[in-house]
């Protein structure tokens, strides 16, 4: 079954402390689409500008992208750029300018409104109210957010947690929606707001996933280098849905399975600059990290 | 067989926003000690002075732990008091009381000396030296560490460490020591130093094991409530050395299992002030966090 995705597709100029890289092809939807790319098709729903180079919508094609849901829109590209110190886990932003993006709605082709499974990537949540709004009772709903919408958007990602089966963010968004040190603690309130499933993201620690009848502690794929982590969460969560999508049996029972996917898929986004290190990754080689994964962790 | 532990053994302080608790029994050898003894018998060495409470002798001893190498000295017990915040990961010290310990020299009573597992607990690396010059080759030999020896005693540690068979350490040591951001890169570079088996201690997120040829991660049992981290890291390197000491097969074989077992009774030590949750606790409740953690990481 195939995936749909709505979330940022924007160019990202990214520096670390070894390298600069210009107007890579970047935003959480396009990160949650390649990674989900490896296991299901995919329709994508964002926004880009007429700016948006042509060797980009190649490589959405190149993945299997539907991109009908992609509107290509008179103004610039939504553009990030930021800085990572040599601790990766420090990075700030130096500019962000939202060009197409401060106006977009997503607007839904007819083939999209019955996806079975949808994934509600970083981005505001009015925005992921609106892309539910269109759909006809998709199967299993999950969606990812940001500090920034916990700032300035916290009522409406309040209401959208009623409406998901699922629900992603990183351990620090965690104690913040929860005024809760202990994330064991939060995620139990976090239960409380709606969703079924909670999973916190905690970067090179793993993630845990909470079904309220138990947890379930998952391992992050171990590194030598950490090359640009931008896109990591996106692509966990991309590579999490892309195979519960097409994985028999009950979401619960392929939930570990999947998020250990997607852990995998995130490793190889860390190993290069945006994409350009995941989009040339294989199914072999999700597979070869998968079972390294389980020797990992075998006691 | 048995495990021989030297490290120190302490009366501890320790305020948290809750709770103020002065005088527990605490200490690395204290922590680690009662940890390795639900699995094994225990031969500690440690000094204490004439102010040492008799209810915590009578506690060792409970836990069948050999006191004849813990010296009685003239003085006053090695006294630390700290201070944690609302973030359990924040600690200060607010004071800290050599006493009886300015003056330590481990002496290993003769029934020592053929220990064939041994703990060089958190301690000065020169008393560490000291102790294993006193014994008769030892089968494996683990030590632990803190960033203060790193500080002051970085030469003695070096050295220290073409003597172990295995060393234990927290991550911001690991960094420390190595000048090396990725943990994963850390650990090569530690073996370089000597160990066979290194161990990266990650608090909440559980610990790595590095045997040279792979690999190990190890979950941290998760909590609801931390009530006291003191002592959980000592707590981690007792269970698991004393689990190591009775296991059958190959330590290599062994090691994995033994650090769950660590991970579980530090999970017990963070529920109570000092040890007085992990005195009161049983072979069959640990069992069960043990299966429980394998519940926890399947997939």
């Amino acid at each position: 079954m195939s995936v749909l995705i709505v979330g940022s597709t924007a160019l990202d100029s990214i520096k670390t402390p070894k390298a600069e890289n210009p107007r890579l092809l970047g935003g959480s939807a396009s990160h949650a689409a390649v990674a989900a790319s490896f296991f299901a098709p995919v329709k994508l729903v964002g926004i880009v500008g007429e700016d948006f180079p042509k060797k980009y919508l190649s490589l959405y094609r190149r993945h299997g992208v539907d991109l009908e849901g992609l509107q290509i829109a008179p103004g610039k590209t939504f553009h990030w750029s930021g800085e990572y110190e040599l601790n990766m886990n420090n990075r700030r932003t130096l500019e962000t300018e939202l060009g197409v993006f401060e106006t977009f709605t997503p607007r839904l082709p007819a083939s999209y409104q019955n996806s079975p499974f949808v994934l509600l990537a970083n981005i505001a949540p009015s925005l992921q109210h609106h892309v539910l709004n269109q759909m006809r009772r998709p199967k299993f709903v999950v969606a990812d957010t940001m500090d920034l919408w916990l700032n300035i958007a916290l009522p409406d990602l309040i209401k959208l947690l009623k409406r998901v089966d699922g629900f992603v963010l990183n351990d620090s968004e965690a104690r913040q929606l929860t005024q809760e040190d202990n994330v064991i603690a939060a995620l139990k309130k976090i239960h409380k707001l709606g969703p079924k499933y909670v999973i916190i993201k905690k970067g090179e620690h793993g993630a845990l996933l909470s079904t309220g009848r138990g947890l379930f502690i998952s391992p992050a794929y171990p590194l030598h280098r950490v090359v640009d982590p931008t896109g990591a969460g996106d692509s966990f969560v991309g590579g999490m849905m892309g195979y519960l999508s097409t994985a028999r049996g009950s979401i619960e029972s392929n939930l570990r399975r999947a998020m250990i996917y997607g852990s995998v898929v995130a490793s190889f986004c860390c190993e290069g600059f945006g994409l350009k290190f995941t989009t040339r990754v294989t199914r072999a080689a999700i597979e070869a990290r998968f079972k390294k994964l389980e020797q990992l962790t075998k006691f």
